[in-house]
């Protein structure tokens, strides 16, 4: 009898197919199954060579086919078909078997299936896969959540699959139940804030630099060269060069403006009113999203207030491309410091001890997000441990510092010149709020007392007061 | 036998007081009822001389004394305590009976008990009240949703206890279910976004202009009298006059800046997320309350960044004030704007059939966010009445093109000065946004097919499209 598989893996859209060739490169024999079978029949002609890869026409061949404890990997639509599967699986498995979740799946969904599962001994793992088809093939980045026991039987397959950043394996323990769908979540939400931003200053750009494409795309290729390097900007220079075969557009030009979206930026604020954290600077970028799909609406409205008065504006066109990068840079700052502190929040609130540093050195690598950016991340939180907000930061608080002005004036000549930037703008605001030892609060109170006696604190001594207003 | 009341009141804290006393100054006879006695017998001391008010110790001699079919008001707080009292009076009650609970509830919770309570053939209706304790006892706000022969027995009694404005009464059948809660909601939440602009105007004025609380009092007072006509702006400027008896400060000098929260803004939030409905506005305002109420937070940020460079800005003293006056105006369009379309949205997804301009119309007194703005919402949906969105009005579109370059000089400058506006700057990126026909969503389409091929559509034909981009 031949040797049994290591891995199991159910689901051959393009990312289950790459994560499974990506197994097998690394010498660990994975049979993968799906739920059609001519799929599974045309992934073994394609990649059936490689001798680590096996197939199993039925679920039942499939766990029989695998190593135990059994390690099943579903890479399968989000929502109930993870449900099903689960059942399916489940009379077949026994206990001690390890079922991992690699789909963007809910994280409550993901709470939910693991405590089912484990009141049937069985080991349930929500595991974020990030970095597209290439990094499913290359090398994801990798947030598992799961029992430390199931994290150190899957330790060597995760560790070998993952992309690498400076010789580091981009996966870690991150903490149990729905810690790993959670912090892939706010990935994605920060990954929404980081998108709209640069969607902002390509609007800038575009609307009010009047720059051509290729003009733009030479921007963005030395700014990845500098401290905004990342996957992002990089891609975002290819995007701007990219000409349409059938028209000789630019393709930005000839793509409609109107974004889609899957949910987790959505979950991720979601998340931030539930656990009173602000994320407003995500959040925006989901409302972006949502206002940029209205697109007949915004058409009609545009025929409207064609006419809108607009104050005057005087823009310094040699300092104003620095400045665009601070804004930028500073933006990004403060997108990460709201992402991060939600995932500290949501540690707390389910018990799951992450630690942000490791969070910030698996994102280096593999995912969409990564940049030289999280290094500095990295370095900040090993530095200085118990930070939960990168503006604590020295590193970030020196480079906030130095953005602060250019960003400034960026904003405020878009809003001269009536260009939305909500990410850019949202960001400042956060900034600007947060490093305020006073807020407009102390009205808030008042009013509340005034209406509804909701009472108020004073800063002169403890208590809980109350006026007569009237 | 003496006569039968006409309504039922459980719970006499503030609001349940005197919204009996209402009910029977207006001549329906209100039987009250407390959990703990003694508070009723007091309540029947001070007020029990009117011979509209009876009183009962029991939850049987309650519904022993009361006309049938039976309307029982629950004016308890929101939560566990409201299932609590159904269970307890059920056993007690008959078909076709009538159950209101007044207080600030979830419409996702008063849709569950609807459903269940239906099944047991009571009428059960969720009803907003706003106005504060001064509403319930003068006359409020009333948003009830029900069915409509719950409502129209109950019509008789709201007519006559609601504010009445133009001497129309502030109350109207919303729809059915959890569609009056709903709207309470985003009255609330609308609530927090005008709060929070008073608040962005408050530390511009105090911050950037320097103004006295004195000097600030006369110009809300001044703006009171004009297209800022509101409760909200003459409370503030009477809080803005009053001092601290013992230290002889203005009183919002001495009231700590955390402003606290009870949930309807988050749940305003949340629903507009749930349903893909921009309100960022809305939105922006309650991450500003929770980021106030990280006073210690901000306050060690505060020494963090003391220094932080500024762009310059050149103030025009005589045009400040209008322009603030403008920018306060404009927003409150956006913010309303965001509101009614999230009821326009919550209608259609729920099946409630409401009507906005009825919104507009009962909110019109009664409640926090009274206004004289509201009788231009009321017009504009009487000549435009297919029009969810306040943006395609012609009265507003008419507002917003004279406010537009006064309120971007006020963000601009608040910008440039590092004084945080969230809800002003929030509203202004949504207004700039939405009167755009093109958006920059088309790099993040591209972007989204380069990492994760999601596709994307085109602006000269129809179809999905991908690109093989590198």
């Amino acid at each position: 009898m031949t040797q049994k598989a290591k891995l199991g893996l159910i689901g051959l859209a393009v990312m289950g197919a790459n994560l499974a060739r990506n197994a097998a490169r690394n010498g660990f024999t994975t049979c993968v199954y799906n739920r059609t079978y001519s799929k599974t029949e045309n992934f073994m002609k394609e990649f059936g060579n490689n001798p680590h890869l096996v197939s199993a026409e039925t679920l039942e061949e499939l766990v029989e086919k695998l190593e135990k404890p059994r390690k099943i990997l579903l890479m399968i639509k989000a929502g109930e078909a993870v449900d099903k599967t689960i059942e399916q699986i489940l009379p077949l498995i026994e206990k001690g078997d390890i079922i991992i979740d690699g789909g963007n799946s809910y994280y409550k969904d993901t709470q939910r299936r693991e405590k089912y599962l484990s009141g049937k001994g069985i080991e349930y793992v929500g595991m974020g896969v990030s970095g597209g088809e290439e990094g499913a093939l290359n090398g994801p980045s990798l947030m598992p959540g799961a029992n430390l026991k199931a994290y150190n039987e899957l330790k060597p397959i995760l560790e070998a699959i993952s992309a690498k950043a400076n010789g580091e394996p981009c996966v870690d323990y991150i903490g149990k139940d729905g810690a790993g769908h959670y912090v892939k979540t706010v990935h994605n939400g920060i990954e929404y804030a980081d998108m709209q931003m640069i969607a902002d200053v390509y609007m800038f750009m575009k609307e009010i630099l009047c720059m051509t494409t290729d003009e733009m795309a030479n921007t963005w290729e030395k700014w990845n060269k500098g401290k905004l390097s990342s996957y992002l900007v990089e891609i975002t220079s290819q995007i701007l060069r990219k000409k349409d075969d059938e028209t000789g557009k630019p393709m930005v030009d000839v793509i409609l403006d109107k974004a889609m979206q899957k949910g987790t930026g959505k979950w991720t604020s979601l998340s931030a009113l539930e656990l009173g954290t602000a994320a407003p600077t995500i959040t925006e970028a989901v409302f972006a999203r949502i206002m940029s799909s209205n697109k007949e609406e915004r058409t009609a409205l545009a025929k409207i207030y064609e006419t809108v008065n607009l104050p005057k504006t005087d823009i310094d066109k040699k300092q104003i491309i620095d400045d665009l990068e601070n804004a930028l840079y500073g933006a990004k700052i403060c997108a990460y410091a709201q992402g991060f502190n939600l995932i500290a929040q949501a540690s707390k609130t389910y018990d799951w001890d992450v630690k942000l540093g490791n969070i910030a050195k698996i994102w280096r690598n593999g995912c969409i997000i990564r940049a030289g950016f999280l290094d500095r991340v990295t370095e900040a939180y090993e530095k200085q441990k118990e930070i939960e907000n990168l503006l604590f930061t020295d590193y970030f608080a020196k480079a906030l510092k130095e953005s602060r002005a250019g960003w400034g004036r960026i904003v405020s000549t878009a809003v001269l010149s009536g260009v939305a930037v909500p990410a850019l703008g949202s960001a400042l605001q956060y900034f600007d709020a947060y490093r305020k030892s006073q807020s407009g609060a102390s009205l808030i109170q008042a009013q509340r007392d005034y209406f509804g006696a909701h009472t108020y604190e004073r800063n002169d001594k403890k208590g809980t007061f109350h006026t007569e207003w009237f």
